[in-house]
């Protein structure tokens, strides 16, 4: 189908389910994850295609396990598809409502958004995740996966509409664009007059192609030069605690802490501490001269580059400072505006962090990988926005949605 | 002062202005308000210029006026400015804290955005009311003035930014973008670095550029084709009354009615009413077929591009429907996501249009009129936003905020 066709037919679709009830969006939800689990073979051996052209163009192991779909895979998905339908719809909520001084009643009803548009890249599973949570708050979604996965997709969104259809709900609920021509994902990104709202999940690349060329608004998403300041009166104990959770329970996510941040008059206590513990799980540790000086063998030189590097890896940024406002000047300047924690004893200190602090989630005392949509009790997210407008932080249910004012009046004038 | 030098004095001066408690921002609001009136003759004195170079350029009368700015409209200028002082902060307020099953308590404080860029054209008054707005939200603001008022606005922030002074907070508050280059408007939409979100202010070529060139986050605001659908069962000296305010109380405005949807069954008894009463404002009026042949005197041809179009004039559109589903359909399809109203003794009917129109301010028995800032209790609006991230319709201090969630742990790791 042409991209102005697949608009066009969202926009339809739009209007219709809108006004879909609860029940009917959650009975949808679960005839479509029996539909994944029943279909499973159809979409493994789709799978295998990608996964084939994957091998044979030398796509690496960690892409390539990011790719594949499997029997408890697919299960997953279904499984995800169940736990939104349990979640609470957030559509027709009416908020601040009153009666103005001439006798109209105005309020705010949270309505969808419309059309969403998401662009990812590799991972198959969004596919029925951004699904799952479009069609929950009442949007239609259009998807641009990764040209690596096209096979995957097509297959999962084949069997998704195929399940719409049979609970009499317009399958175009959902479209894949299906062109991996990079032109399409262009002109995908300049479609005001059908898509609301674009969602690019995936590298930092992806979303700043998103950013330069979209005239489509778009929330970014995931990515996290998240900091841990850890403060003169730091219990070191914990301090020790929440670096390692923060930088080694998941390398690979947003939400990692990329960079230490150490007041001066602990650094002696808490550095050898801190190093012996991330040691443990193979950290290359990059300081200042400061921290070096302390902890002369395991630490290499960092560059001011450091401080802007989000690692995804096993590698951790050391910068030592002599005061708390020296600590959120830095922080401020090469944060990502994601997740920063303070870890402290001092009440004044913890509040000045929390109120100074530029970044959708400020932690006290805490792992900054708490920043998830679970984690914040939302069952779920589409993605972790880093942007002020609209949404900051985890985005579940609730930040797909948008709000009109409806006015009953009787006759009213001005 | 370059582009870039102004970007980075506005961030440091964000950092220091968005803690200011409210008693400090209102003083130092009423003190710009006293000097602006103190300083008007320099502010006329520069004014002067623009209106000579207006004239010598052939600007119109309209423009002119608009342009043009005396004793009394600095001193409205100043009230506004006053009345700001007056409204709720919306800086601090906390929302949604609650505590976590593992002890941490999560809440979402309301934050200023940062940085707020406002491109507008010849309106001087802009400068000191969007100054206001931003500064009392807590937010920095870059101005982006039309090139014909720029001595005025030149003077009028000089003024505000030697009383901010003499209040001991950065002048920085405010800045100017003095160049009139086209090529640094480009440049200034696309400093993702300095600036959190940029608001056009003027007309839909104003809007459609900065959408075109903008990779920072725009709120688009202002673009008004709103509808008014006179349903089988309107009471019709009600529907003629809301009409006639909606098209001609004011002319230019976002929310006057452009256009009139007529119920078939109810064409004959209301239309002859409605043509004689706009008729008295010298309403031009393009119809379709069916009005046409009921008033036929008194109607023009209406072409398909009618009905897309925002007249800001003297003129309206009139299309006939058979059912209140063509009618909402046919809103749906032309309206610019404004105001739209429905005039109505239906309950079903009033339900109906409420759920199914798209636009952030739907109306029963109401004239469009009514979608502003003051009207809705907001006391000032920075715009009416017609789309749908985060706000719809009038815009006043809270939605020029966001928020940040702030987190209180006692050690907590994942």
């Amino acid at each position: 189908m042409e991209l102005k066709e697949i608009g066009k037919a969202a926009v339809a679709a739009r209007y219709k389910i809108e006004n879909l009830n609860t029940n009917e969006k959650n009975n949808a939800l679960i005839k479509v994850a029996e539909a994944l689990v029943e279909n499973s073979s159809d979409i493994i051996s789709a799978n295998e295609i990608d996964m084939e052209n994957g091998r044979n163009g030398g796509m690496t192991a960690a892409i390539l396990d990011r790719l594949k779909l499997d029997e408890s895979r697919i299960r997953n998905m279904a499984e995800g598809l169940k736990k939104v339908a349990l979640l609470e719809d957030p559509v027709g909520e009416v908020m601040d409502m009153s009666k103005r001084p001439n006798g109209m009643v105005i309020g705010k009803r949270r309505v969808p958004l419309g059309v969403v548009g998401i662009i990812y890249e590799a991972r198959p599973n969004v596919t029925s995740d951004a699904f799952g949570l479009c069609f929950k708050s009442g949007n239609v979604v259009i998807l641009k996966g990764g040209s690596d996965a096209i096979n995957s997709n097509k297959a999962i969104v084949k069997v998704i509409r195929e399940a719409l259809c049979k609970c009499g709900i317009t399958p175009d609920c959902i479209s894949l664009i299906e062109s991996t021509d990079r032109a399409v994902t262009v002109e995908f990104m300049k479609m005001n007059e059908y898509i609301d709202l674009l969602i690019p999940r995936g590298s930092a690349g992806l979303i700043k192609a998103t950013l330069d060329n979209s005239t489509i608004p778009v929330i970014e998403t995931g990515t996290g030069n998240c900091h841990i300041f850890v403060d003169k009166s730091a219990d070191v104990n914990m301090a020790v605690n929440i670096v390692v959770n923060a930088k080694t329970q998941r390398i690979g996510v947003c939400n990692a802490c990329e960079s230490l941040v150490v007041h001066r008059d602990i650094l002696k206590e808490f550095l050898p501490e801190a190093v012996k513990a991330l040691k443990e799980y193979n950290v290359e540790i990059r300081g200042d001269k400061e921290a070096m000086e302390v902890c002369m063998e395991d630490i290499i030189p960092a560059s001011e580059e450091d401080f802007y590097t989000e690692y995804l890896d096993y590698i951790i940024s050391v910068k030592t400072v002599g005061s708390i406002d020296e600590a959120i000047e830095h922080i401020n300047k090469h944060n990502t505006k994601h997740s920063e924690a303070i870890v402290t004893e001092d009440y004044n200190n913890a509040n000045k962090f929390l109120d100074k602090i530029d970044a959708a989630c400020v932690y006290v005392n805490a792992s900054t990988r708490f920043t998830d949509g679970e984690e914040f009790g939302f069952g779920a997210e589409i993605g972790i926005s880093t942007q002020k407008l609209h949404a900051r932080g985890p985005m579940g249910l609730k930040e797909l949605t948008t709000y009109k004012y409806i006015i009953y009046g009787s006759g009213q004038i001005r």
